[in-house]
């Protein structure tokens, strides 16, 4: 195995992986500013550099258009940099403590805007429509492939949330297996039907329907509330009010109840945070899993106001300094 | 139970539990510049100013010079700000899906120098001496008191690791439960000894001093190593060489290794990356578990110079730039 192809590592002791991806920078790093974003000059995201990019995967674009030319609303590239690679196969190679495999997985770039737009919250309703039927359909076809265990689709805007670019974009990873916190979830759903005989999000759905204290947006469709017991202040999820497991299967209805329900939270967070640096991620269920029909699919915002730090690396525990009753209520006041 | 006492909430899905501390921002907070350090003018840490911080809990100082006044190497006082709290009971608020509890534990800072240094790196040897002998001393006597399942002890030092003040300290934080974390790495030592009859980390050691290629300490007492799958460029582990579950029964002479371990580590660190921002925690064995002299205290150290993003979050799985071995070369390879 070359020791410059990615590599996916386990911790010998808890159950978390990494990816060593030392091809991405071929020497130990300098340290960067954290808040610091790459102004790239000229923008690869950007409409007319078609060409600085990886051949698009897909696109949405004019009629009569030629693929990996202007005419796009959204486009989807394969990751330039990728973190894990679509080649290789799935040996180990293993001692008694350590295992590693080659980091086999998709990575691509989901291109938001044609023009250099930096905040997805000033994106039109019809462009949010057409980024959510770009995920579903990239999500759709990549469920095909048996290799994939898991899909993960996830937003970094802004330094603090560890944007690299600033043209606004999100990325896919596919993974050969289902990450921790993945699995932790799925688990705990299944645990939850067994014992009930119901879905864990829906049980939630129904009870912040009830209290109604931490909920923002509450469509026909769609319901975005603060959870419970929030990691950072001001994260929000977004479930669709009906058990659906699976993103990929989302009809052009859905998607565009949810443009909807994503844009108005998008929009309250700049206004009542200043548009603050933000991560989401959107959690489809489990692919080779028996039962996955269990699992109820949502997106995690999480904005990135304050520093990650010792006692919630060590720990795995979060101390967060706003209440979610508090910070719903702020952001229902809010006129986005 | 008072909205504005710190309460514990338990994620309604996965075993994660997080601090609400909404005293310690009466209202939802404006999202601050996360590389800022509050220059607090005059510094409650400097000696002085004694009078700034609640009464010491404990003080290495000069003979006949009395509690709370100058004359001192290290204090512990209690945190001003806790994010728990010493009294209250265990009740539990809770329905069918959420539980909640008053934030009960102990939260203390422990101050590193008596004058202005805002990095670790810079003080002397006999200094790291006594910051751990007092690390060592809190712990044993928290230890006594039957309420605690863990005691975690962490520093952030500089702004991207989440530091509000620069004058060198570090965190002690008493709590009723063993964190995620700490349970996940309990219950795969435990797991290993009763597969193997070893314990986990010792095997690590043994592993690691085969190898060589990833180790940057190792004196009699302690090894310092880059770990196999670390999340973060640069990150290392000091474990004591000898299989010791408990930090806080450490003897005086165990104290001065892991000062010249952690000193000599921290100063390569810093030549390496420029004097970064890090956290480091230590992991002790939980304390009221039966089995817990399986576990083997350690201290891990993690660099921050790159931001955590929406996959890591999404996933809890890394992606690291910087392959542990190349990281480990260049460690050994800048003269502190």
């Amino acid at each position: 195995m070359s020791p410059h192809l990615p590599e996916f590592r386990k911790d010998p002791v808890v159950d978390r992986w990494v990816i060593i991806a030392a091809e991405r920078s071929k020497r130990p790093q300098p340290p960067r500013a954290t808040n610091e974003v790459t102004l790239a000059e000229p923008c690869p995201f950007c409409t007319g550099n078609e060409w600085m990019t990886p051949p698009e995967s897909l696109a949405f674009r004019d009629p009569l258009t030629r693929a990996d030319s202007p005419g796009w609303q959204v486009r989807v590239v394969p990751n330039k940099y990728p973190a894990v690679l679509g080649t290789g196969d799935l040996c180990h190679r293993t001692n008694t403590l350590y295992q590693a495999k080659i980091a086999l997985g998709a990575h691509e770039v989901i291109i938001e805007n044609p023009a250099h737009c930096v905040d997805m919250g000033e994106l039109t309703d019809s462009q949010f429509q057409t980024v959510l039927r770009a995920y579903r359909d990239r999500m759709a076809e990549l469920q095909k492939d048996k290799r994939w265990h898991h899909i993960l689709i996830f937003k970094n805007q802004g330094g603090a949330a560890g944007a690299t670019l600033e043209h606004v974009h999100s990325q896919l990873i596919a993974l050969p297996m289902v990450p921790r916190e993945v699995d932790d979830e799925w688990q705990a759903v299944k645990a939850h039907y067994q014992r009930c005989q119901r879905c864990l999000y829906c049980d939630m759905i129904d009870e912040e329907r009830i209290l109604r204290n931490r909920v923002i947006v509450d469509n026909h469709e769609f319901i975005a509330f603060c959870p419970f017991a929030p990691r950072f202040p001001f994260e929000t999820w977004i479930l669709p009010r009906k058990h659906t497991p699976f993103f990929g299967f989302l009809s052009d209805t859905e998607v565009a109840q949810l443009a909807r329900a994503l844009r108005e939270t998008l929009c309250r967070l700049n206004v009542a945070l200043n548009h603050p640096s933000f991560n989401y991620v959107l959690h489809s269920a489990p692919l080779q899993k028996m039962q996955g029909e269990h699992y109820h699919w949502h997106l995690e915002i999480m904005p990135r106001t304050t520093e990650v730090a010792g006692f919630e690396w060590g720990s795995g525990f979060y101390i967060n300094t706003v209440a979610p009753e508090d910070a719903a209520r702020n952001l229902r006041a809010t006129m986005p």
